[in-house]
């Protein structure tokens, strides 16, 4: 029994995203305006806390049950040399994960998170995108519903991230196909091509993009053909969130670019994301902007895992804290409002 | 017993600032580079971990032991309206503070930081500084020594922060008067002043610089001139905590204002500082640039009382869990360098 059984049962998830609720948004906003501070003072701390509240559905929304959950998988395409690394270090870093090695174990773990690594077939990478779709229709289905596996409905929040030996190619091809633009403006190094490898990857990108033209531009499709089981997993569990109301936090490039065919259809799906940061690949920055989302944290860096979406954590839960913990001006005996 | 109980005692102090453990730097940046991730993949995690390991003279350092230090105080100057609340709202944010009820409290808990809070004569405010140095030299020592003093020797880390109806004022008048250019460009709403407030402001602090223009150049006349005790108490905090090599957390406009007169002299100050955050008052970016400082975050927060330093302390913490956690290659097995 998966959730996405068929792309009808996606695209009737897509055409039916709950909205957040809007007496609990009001009731947050007007807490906000009671607490001993002037007002607007907290900045994004104010808005973290009303949007977890109105997705929460309640005045004053706490965060102890948090997921972050990590989606691998190997792509055909890296044949072609995009990569810095060679496709078996997927693996070795899915083997470091379990492991507990990796950053994202110190850095959940540092965010009170609960980790959950799914590896998808790594040694069955998808079809070079440069000559077929990535997946077939079941293998894309399947990966969307392995993403929706992991959100439960006791979760408060959803860190979604990812490793797969050469997806930021992936993921450049998606934004160019659903946003536009040009291949160059979303084509960057990665884990740490240099020039030539930027240049091969945006002749791959135009190849594959050549390829899959006339393919019917839906999310279904786009994610099909261009993607890959980690960024398909991605955006099912994005979906299968915002139909439980759980707020995602986004990672880097990646993760934003697992969304990006799905908010082309429908730009209300980033309603429910937070971006956990801006990363270091130059394309994140423009992605965000035609996201819509505005990232938590800029601190540089570009290694995906999940890491700056989990680093994000702790800022939201001091937020809620703020707005849970701090005393009304009634309650303070504050003079006036401050 | 105070630790800055003369001019003399400061000043030496300033003059003879310990550095960085040079071969703490060098192993912990060794280790950043064995660490499973693409190098620099970290981005400001990286240098946030070697920062630490130079001052705590480890390659490891840890960060269990935090202290949150926030200082209130009174300014004579407020008679002349540049604030939009009275100056009765220091004392009841104080008792605010002391009961648990302020954005501090709730954040300095979030982030596992002891909170200390130091009210300094609120009863008795400065001097009026657009007539007369706004405190004795007995008084500005007093306070400098009052900083001093919440510096213990078993923290791994000092957030300083401020409560101060009015102080955004001074900190203006110290930026202009230590790193130059016009007082316009210093001065900003503050809590919430409207545009006649901001004029009444920077005419305030331009007669302030008027009467003190030929006193001495020095950090210390310049705080005891233009400063107030809970900005010369950030100072001493800041400088205690540099003469027992523990890094501090520098939260906004306020608390950087207080070290521009000492970093003027001395530029190396800075060198155990972090700056939290940058705030939303428009002099605190400017003031970061002369102080060669790069904000952790930038949430739109201007509400001071240490705030936004005590949001970097989570990501700091992180920064460290990382760096202590992660596997190196050679541990994890991943073939070659990631």
């Amino acid at each position: 029994m998966t959730d996405f059984s068929s792309i009808a049962a996606f695209e009737a998830a897509l055409g039916a995203l709950p909205a957040a609720n809007t007496s609990a948004i009001a009731a947050a906003r007007a807490r906000q305006g009671e607490l001993t501070k002037p007002p607007g003072s907290l900045g994004r701390l104010e808005d973290i806390a009303v949007f977890m509240a109105g997705w929460q559905g309640t005045a004053c929304p706490t965060l102890t049950r948090g997921r972050a959950a990590i989606f691998a998988g190997n792509h055909g395409f890296t044949i072609h040399g995009v990569s810095a690394f060679p496709a078996s270090v997927t693996a070795s870093m899915v083997a470091n994960f379990s492991a507990g090695g990796a950053a994202i174990n110190a850095l959940a773990q540092a965010a009170g998170l609960d980790l959950k690594i799914v590896a998808l077939e790594l040694d069955r990478p998808t079809v070079d995108f440069t000559i077929a779709p990535a997946m077939h229709a079941d293998e894309c289905l399947a990966a969307l519903s392995s993403g929706a596996e992991v959100v439960t409905p006791d979760l408060q929040i959803l860190i979604v991230g990812e490793m797969g030996i050469g997806n930021t190619t992936a993921a450049a091809a998606l934004c160019a196909r659903s946003l536009g633009g040009s291949v160059a403006e979303w084509t960057g190094p990665g884990t740490g091509v240099d020039s030539a490898g930027i240049a091969r990857k945006i002749a791959v990108i135009e190849r594959a993009l050549g390829h899959h033209a006339d393919a019917p531009h839906t999310p279904f499709e786009t994610l099909r053909r261009l993607g890959g089981r980690e960024i398909a997993a991605i955006a099912g569990a994005v979906v299968k969130a915002r139909q439980l109301r759980i707020p995602v936090v986004l990672d880097g490039f990646i993760t934003c670019a697992a969304i990006a065919p799905l908010a082309a259809a429908v730009a209300a799906i980033t309603d429910h994301c937070i971006a956990g940061h801006c990363s270091a690949e130059p394309g994140h920055v423009r992605l965000l902007n035609r996201l819509g989302l505005a990232p938590l944290l800029n601190l540089g860096l570009r290694l995906g895992e999940g890491s700056g979406a989990a680093l994000a954590v702790p800022v939201i839960r001091a937020a809620l804290a703020a707005h849970a913990q701090m005393a009304t001006f009634a309650e303070a005996g504050v003079a006036g409002s401050l």
